[in-house]
């Protein structure tokens, strides 16, 4: 890596899949959360997405991008990558309903949800992930101009995680309780195939390369957190913070021993921690996903009782949240040693749509279906 | 470069002047403005400033902090700088009003500003640096931790420029217009000294090696500026988009022509131009100062008319803000062709106090004197 390495770092835009799901974090998350103005209707959205796809085309692979005149705020592209999902309402806009995939639909409400409108669901999202933040702002700009005429900003929300050269690329992050959080997570083809991607043919063609995202706003209250000991922070968590690995033994990607036991006949890993709820409890091993979740630290809002104001923009990808998120989510709610430090402050499912080539845009298998 | 090239990588702490001003800006600011609490004295203060010091002198260099419970989060240094100022009130809370240095005051209103109290002057400031965004926030978290007893958050004022790896470290950043912006620097030592760094001896040796900070936020608005063409822009900054050179010839570091025109006989440069109004103009030269400013964009505010909320945490460095801010902003509040894209809605002015040696504090010469 020189100096520059990241200068014209490119991600492929074009696939069957969209970029910004498998491949490791980016330093710097934009996501942008936009409703379709009152009088859009499918021909205007269908426009729109041909405008917004070859943009995001070519500010990602650092290409020209016709009429704009800030060509030099992109010209670095660090590893740009933009994502586009769907809100459950774009179906019932085009009036095809009966194609929502499986569990595209608001989550069940959770007993400790604190959920607030400002942070909730939205007919479009854009997922912007790059590695400079300068490109970071300059896309997202790109994108909310071009959207200005069909769509208003509900939500921007920002998020990091290690920069490019702090840690090596795909290292998992580390929370704002600095916990190593994000360890079980799909890590080849055939597992992205059976816990992310949707497939289809024919009728279901138009889902082919398509997943689900679930995105959650997860408030973390450092203040309580910084009163627990290094022994009761482990405790929670059920893995070391030094290095991740579970309390049962081993490094951070060592399986944990669920019956591992102390000499006072305790569990090593609390059946309550989050590690251990998190993990899939189900037969078939369909509840679990892949996480892609961004720390975020913004300004204190007035009031607040924390010292900080941060927490999780906690994005996962999934083939379906009724048997992936919201089967583990309900374990956590119900009983995560975690609980007391947080609040589910945010939550929205996007139809994350197919990848494109360089003749297609983003929905087009649906909205022309 | 290594893929983790930044993870060890640290700024000297130690020494006659502060680090986080004459090195060049790393990605990211956390600017944290603070009020003492009422009941806080000057020992309060000086006990504030021996637990801060070492404190921050630590987490530059990336050992170990005393009762830190979460070591791992600031691991990573990636070239973290952490830098205090004072606020004229400090001087009044000791007692010691005579010793204000010269400037050190609020800047004179001017005619354009738009000044709102949240982003006003304050009796502390932490300019926190870093090329890390995990690293920023938890260095950011952990000040705030151990001031809580004795002050509280006024602001917190988040920026960015190019990141590590994505320029040549130095690189002029670009301001949200996309605009070179702060070519006009000093470079050596000798202007430094000239420009940026207080010196004093005997009764003036508190004032050794520190200087004064100007800080305005000034909110830059795109949705007007975006309507101008090239040229239009160009004109307006006095330079060119593509590299930052004057309009009048050459690349970004060559010496401006102002009498170059034309074939119709126009200056090439225009008298309004902010290249015009902001380089100096008295004739001892005094009028020049350090900038570091950083970008910032932050979530869209209720009701606000552009799409995106973003600007500058404008950061300058002098000897004497009466002598050097003030002056060239007086001419570019008069006549800038920039003033009708940007509004001056913070200001603030500190004593940044002098470096410190391993058995020192932050302003120590001066709260013991």
């Amino acid at each position: 890596m020189s100096e520059t390495a990241l200068q014209n770092a490119t991600i492929p835009f074009d696939g069957r899949v969209q970029s910004g799901v498998e491949q490791p974090p980016q330093a710097l998350l934009e996501m942008l959360g936009l409703n379709l103005k009152p009088e859009v209707d499918k021909a205007g959205l269908i426009e729109l997405m041909q405008e917004l796809t070859p943009t995001a085309r070519q500010l990602t692979q650092g290409n020209p991008i016709p009429n704009f005149l800030a060509p030099e705020m992109v010209a670095v592209t660090a590893n740009l990558t933009i994502t586009c999902g769907f809100g459950e309402r774009i179906f019932d806009l085009i009036e095809r309903p009966d194609l929502k995939p499986e569990g595209l639909h608001a989550i069940p409400g959770f007993k400790r949800d604190l959920l607030q409108d400002r942070w909730g669901q939205s007919d479009l999202v854009f997922q912007i992930c790059c590695d400079d933040p300068g490109t970071l702002f300059a896309a997202g700009r790109l994108l909310l101009e071009k959207c200005r005429d069909k769509a208003t900003l509900k939500w921007m929300q920002k998020g990091f995680t290690y920069a490019y050269g702090s840690a090596p690329r795909g290292t998992t992050p580390r929370n704002p309780f600095g916990q190593v959080d994000g360890t079980i997570n799909p890590d080849n083809e055939q597992e992205f195939k059976e816990q992310v991607w949707l497939d289809g043919e024919g009728e279901t063609a138009y889902l082919d390369g398509s997943s689900i995202m679930v995105l959650r706003r997860i408030e973390n209250f450092l203040d309580p957190w910084e009163l627990l000991d290094r022994d009761a922070r482990e405790r929670v968590i059920g893995r070391k913070l030094s290095d991740g690995g579970p309390l049962s033994g081993g490094g951070e990607h060592d399986e944990e021993d669920m019956e591992a036991k102390d000499a006072e006949g305790n569990y090593l890993i609390d059946r309550r921690s989050h590690l251990a709820l998190s993990r899939e409890h189900e037969e078939d091993g369909s509840d679990v996903l892949r996480r892609r979740a961004y720390a975020y630290d913004d300004a204190p809002e007035p009031g607040q009782s924390d010292l900080t104001n941060s927490g999780l923009v906690w994005v996962s990808f999934q083939r379906n949240p009724d048997k992936q998120f919201t089967v583990i989510q309900k374990r956590l709610d119900a009983h995560d040693l975690l609980n007391k430090f947080v609040s589910h402050i945010g939550s929205a499912v996007y139809w994350i749509v197919p990848g494109t080539t360089a003749d297609s845009y983003w929905g087009q298998g649906l909205l022309e279906k």
